[in-house]
């Protein structure tokens, strides 16, 4: 038998204990033994939960506690989930954690005090809720260089740019759509500007690439000046948007981005992720595209990567994953500016000519009364940004184009 | 130094050799340990190889080389593949195929010698060629019970499906088109007629699902009888054609199909995956549906799954993966004719009241001249059979939808 704690009895770390309990059998026998919830922590109290006498509100009933091999760590939020889990390590226990922000922030920390103690810190939970990706990642790694991930990192997102873009539902609308079905919090910055997105591209970055890239190294567009005008516009090329999260190796260094991107249909299979989907698109020398798909968020499905986590803990008990990455540095993410990309504007009051001359050769999607919606060509998007700024209020809006 | 051999030097035995050699620095590196191709058995010989001077033709070269650990087999077939790879499981060597012929046929014989000597039998690039499917596909299973997969396992026929749902391409055109783009063979029958298909989800049913199933026991239909009217029709009802390999979970036995199936495109992903790409969708309790994409065939993609496979085995050299199932039985895959689905079907002189009487209450797609399509109600497999009896040659054509 091995005890584990849970910290945080919120959905995902409820979800963490139903499954538990639900798939035990099966569990036990994947596992190689029984996993028993010995601790839950959390300052709430449930009287009705089956477990409801392994509740504590004292951290130090888990750390203190030699026979608590593994803790899992749902809580959200990085303080304190950070100083409970390096306290964690650092007493002996390994950590499997759902924390996307956790990891984008303390993850070369964490995981050098883990290697140093021969534990293991895993969160494949952490990105793309359920669907396994760190691992397959990892294994793709084996056997080729990663040149580039891209994907749809947020649930929330793009189930309104769904309705904006099938059903005509204003920005507006379809947020408070989604705060009806509980997919965005009342207070939805993290998702609607894309922050969330920036961390979990940040930890696959990080896995890919081998060193540490920190949430604020991403240039972060969210999705609140998408348009239906916006929407209409895209699908002229073909293209619907999407808030895509990117990061491509640049010699040494990398990119890396967050925003909302046109896709085209019939090029990108990322353009059919619809919903609250989730689809991470991988770029190998050797392998060609791949691409990884499922619900990205969710009590169970996280919960579910959750308890895959702890059950190949406790298959390798004492045995290191080889998972690790270096520690990040200032100049190691380009600034934005210096990549290039495609776009496209949309512009009041200028001529189809004013618009070549600041953009170059552009291809005219439509022009009705004195709205003109142009493509670019590809261009640095340094030159980009000053076409634009030379054209003042007379941009509405910026698109960029997905390669 | 890790010694490795490879058995059979086509297309993809070669593209391992490269692979080794192109990567070789980080491949030691995730390895642990450099790998070195020591022997490549081939009746050709291959004097402009960078590796020439390793090439023989006598197997025993390699089974009685106590240095090699580890034996590639990508010779492909049945004989001498199945001989050649028990004997060195038997000699104490652990092997990498992406023989998915020899898997289906004697997968659960060879896990049990690889098990008995706690020696490691892996076959990744056997199904979705590079996509990573059979590993995280396990680690799905860890958590989840697994009730369906359904996916388009044959590059080939998904390459003439789109040449023919795109571009009006008829059959044999498209047939064409394949063989001389190197995507078909000149007898192309392993893909045309299902049998391809029908090994790889034979592989995936035995791994998801505990016991070994054996290609005799899947129903296979293939594309040959898909017509350019079969494909109008499907459109009608917003849905395209494609070669589905299903198995699913029915108590404690299984179904397991091949044949064309209409997808809906607005209900399911795989409907979007074209060309050669594959895509494999699986269905847990608590995951949900989760989709792997990808080059599901071809050199180097096949090649980067196998490399993968190496790596993993010189990191864990004397530990047993986990990967393994039980022996399969005559009554475990149930007659396809106890399953349900629904059904395109194309009839000629046949009214909609005579449609209606011989499968219930159907949809009339079309009716011009005297051909009619209508969309039957879910039904019995059986029963289906029995209808389209009924009405004899009058039967154009009777084409599952996907659920």
């Amino acid at each position: 038998m091995v005890s584990i704690a849970i910290m945080g009895h919120g959905v995902v770390g409820s979800g963490v204990a139903e499954v538990l309990l639900k798939n035990a059998d099966s569990i036990a026998k994947k596992a190689g033994d029984a996993i028993e919830v010995k601790r839950i922590l959390d300052l709430r109290e449930f009287p009705d939960s089956p477990l409801a006498d392994r509740f504590t509100k004292d951290f130090n009933d888990i750390v203190n506690d030699s026979e608590i091999r593994i803790v899992v760590e749902t809580m959200g939020g990085l303080h304190p989930s950070y100083e409970f889990v390096k306290a964690c390590l650092e007493s002996g226990k390994s950590v499997v954690t759902s924390n996307k922000e956790l990891v984008a922030a303390k993850g070369d920390e964490l995981l050098t005090i883990a290697k140093s103690r021969n534990l293991n810190f895993l969160f494949e939970a952490s990105v793309g809720g359920g669907i396994p990706i760190l691992r397959p990642l990892d294994q793709c790694l084996a056997a080729n260089e990663v040149h580039e991930i891209a994907g749809i990192l947020n649930g929330t997102t793009n189930f309104m740019l769904t309705k904006m873009i099938e059903e005509d539902m204003p920005f507006d609308d379809a947020l408070k759509l989604a705060q009806q079905l509980g997919y965005a919090e009342r207070e939805p910055s993290a998702d609607v500007d894309g922050h969330d997105a920036a961390r979990k591209i940040c930890i696959l970055a990080s896995l890919a690439f081998g060193r540490h890239v920190f949430p604020d190294q991403v240039h972060t567009e969210g999705i609140r000046n998408v348009s239906l005008e916006d929407v209409k516009a895209a699908s002229l090329m073909g293209g619907v948007i999407k808030l895509i999260g990117r990061a491509k190796k640049q010699g040494d260094k990398i990119s890396c981005i967050v925003a909302p991107m046109i896709v085209k249909e019939d090029e990108n299979l990322l353009a059919q992720v619809r919903d609250v989907f989730n689809g991470i698109m991988v770029r190998g020398d050797v392998i060609g595209d791949v691409m990884f798909y499922g619900r990205g968020a969710g009590k169970l499905p996280t919960a579910s990567a959750v308890v895959a986590d702890v059950i190949d803990e406790v298959k390798h008990m004492k045995r290191r994953k080889a998972l690790f990455w270096e520690s990040g540095a200032p100049d190691y993410v380009v600034p934005y500016t210096e990549d290039s990309t495609a776009a496209m504007v949309r512009l009041r009051g200028v001529t189809p000519a004013q618009a070549e001359a600041a953009f170059g050769a552009v291809e005219v999607l439509s022009h009705e009364g004195n709205v003109l919606a142009v493509l670019t060509p590809v261009m640095k998007e340094q030159t980009l940004v000053e076409a634009t700024d030379s054209l003042g209020d007379r941009v509405i809006s910026c698109i960029r184009v997905a390669e």
